[in-house]
């Protein structure tokens, strides 16, 4: 799309002062008269002209402002308890400071690098990237910039800064707690294939039951959403319905799995028993009670906002990657 | 907050270039070497600096962009099907084209005039702002930009394009709604008074209830939110417990009137009929069905959204101010 927003010769001409005066005007010098100040500013009024604070702030890159970055379309954002959590974090986060919180989310067939673009245009201080994806090209984009914290770590991490939780060792422990309830035919509803927290989940699904021999082909990919979710579960056990297990890679996705399992008629847990993983809400409200891991949501938002504000304060690093440890939240699914 | 992000001068350094090449490889230009622009690139990964596209684009104001506006916090906003239809509204909108949504929200204890501040200075192209209120100094400050469209007409809205529906009449339709049924003492749970959104819907309820020389004092206000017009209904019923009618001035209140309504073993629509505004999900979730106003939400947002992006593509204006009709959408709570 082409923009046509008024330039700063318009600015002039409608002013009625030379291209400098309006320059310095819009800019605060003070060797403006009165009446010039008077007549640049009423031209950019008439003219939707913004004041381009950014580029007389090329030298200190203040924009008062922070990004988070959720390159995610609106209603997977809306209906994401993890993005919403962490949209409610960085929000607290920023309570009673002077920085604006910028949010940043996809459209429909939006644009590859779009993001990318928007956030090295100097138009943010710094950003918080939240669910990056395989494809969105946004770790390649920003590799090396000291002035972004990933929550989640991207696929390739070397010279980018993140907060995570130990996915891998979370899907072992999910699929721990299933083997030391007795199943032994355990299959997995995974995150998509295209975020490290899929992957990870998955891999510590595989590492868990390859350790004890078990096959580890039940897999099916529910995308992280209930929808998912529900039609991944139909087509795993049309495949595999001796299943009395399944380690689900998110409390979202458990609800999806449990209107499959209700509409072939199978019991949790009696017929077939339930781990998910996050504990964000969504695992209490059901019955019976999920069985989940903690996904330390307040935790990884709380450092990614307070590295990067004590990166941009004080110019300090942001300091170590931090990976905090999942934990086990027992619930009745499980057995 | 201070930030201290690398200067120009500091990728200089670091790249052991002179400044006006530093600057020259930053912008692009094509008196630069492979291996001055390659030192100047590895010193703007090392350093985080952002390459200031905006200070560039000065002469075009481009930046690929446009922001939606809600002053409201992160609760407010993630709890009112207005305000997430808007996002999705305009995030549909966008969809197919090159333009960055820019969502800016509140935080908790927002600094005045901070919104207004980031608008002016040049990080998007234009700007839809929702739910203005009057504190918030948005039309104040936007007043005179044509890069700038509102959903909901600001407090004065001298110099500022704006869509709205007729809030006054779509007032005026509920509370003949439930004259028309018989009802003749009849209050109402209202929007905030700091919203024209609000007064306005006020307005309405008092002509209506004026041109038949009814009393117009039974008045709470519900500030838009079911815990507040719970509240507001039990305040309003304990000194008026004859009423046996309510305009309810946004669906969403409406499931907190019922709440205090059903509190106090009042009926609906047998002991009090209910008339709410917005039909935007919670009217039908409600039983007996909710009768409402139609608030043409959808329209709104296109029209909002195709005058902005018509001003910024051609230039041209955003046109007469739309307000559109309100309707009513019958249910079974009035009769």
């Amino acid at each position: 799309m082409a923009h046509h927003a008024p330039t700063l010769d318009e600015v002039a001409r409608e002013a009625g002062v030379s291209r400098s005066t309006a320059s310095r005007a819009i800019n605060g010098g003070n060797r403006v008269s009165p009446a010039a100040q008077a007549a640049v500013d009423a031209a950019i009024a008439h003219l939707g002209f913004v004041p381009n604070r950014a580029a007389r702030a090329l030298a200190t890159s203040q924009t008062g402002s922070i990004a988070l970055v959720i390159p995610e379309p609106d209603d997977k954002f809306l209906s994401d308890p993890f993005l919403l959590g962490v949209l409610r974090g960085v929000s607290g986060a920023l309570s009673g400071t002077e920085t604006q919180l910028v949010l940043l989310i996809n459209h429909a067939n939006q644009p590859e690098g779009q993001m990318s673009r928007y956030l090295r245009a100097g138009h943010v201080d710094g950003a918080i990237i939240t669910s990056p994806h395989a494809g969105d090209h946004l770790e390649d984009d920003l590799r090396g910039m000291r002035n972004v914290v990933f929550i989640g770590r991207p696929f390739r991490s070397e010279g980018i800064a993140y907060v995570d939780v130990d996915n891998v060792e979370g899907g072992r422990l999910a699929t721990r707690t299933l083997l030391d309830a007795g199943r032994t035919r355990i299959g997995t509803i995974s995150g998509p294939t295209d975020m490290t927290a899929g992957l990870d989940r998955l891999q510590g699904f595989t590492d868990a039951l390859g350790a004890v021999d078990l096959p580890t082909d039940a897999v099916e990919s529910g995308d992280f959403t209930a929808a998912g979710a529900e039609a991944a579960t139909h087509r795993l056990l049309d495949r595999r319905p001796d299943l009395d297990a399944l380690f689900v890679a998110s409390d979202s996705m458990a609800v999806g799995v449990r209107i499959a399992l209700a509409d072939r008629g199978l019991r949790v847990p009696e017929d077939v028993a339930l781990v998910g993983f996050d504990n964000l809400g969504a695992a209490t409200a059901m019955t019976p009670r999920l069985t989940t891991v903690d996904n330390p949501l307040v935790e990884m938002v709380d450092a990614a906002t307070r590295r990067l504000l004590a990166r941009l304060g004080s110019g300090e690093d942001v300091g170590e990657n931090l990976v905090l440890p999942p934990t086990l939240v027992p619930g009745s699914s499980d057995r």
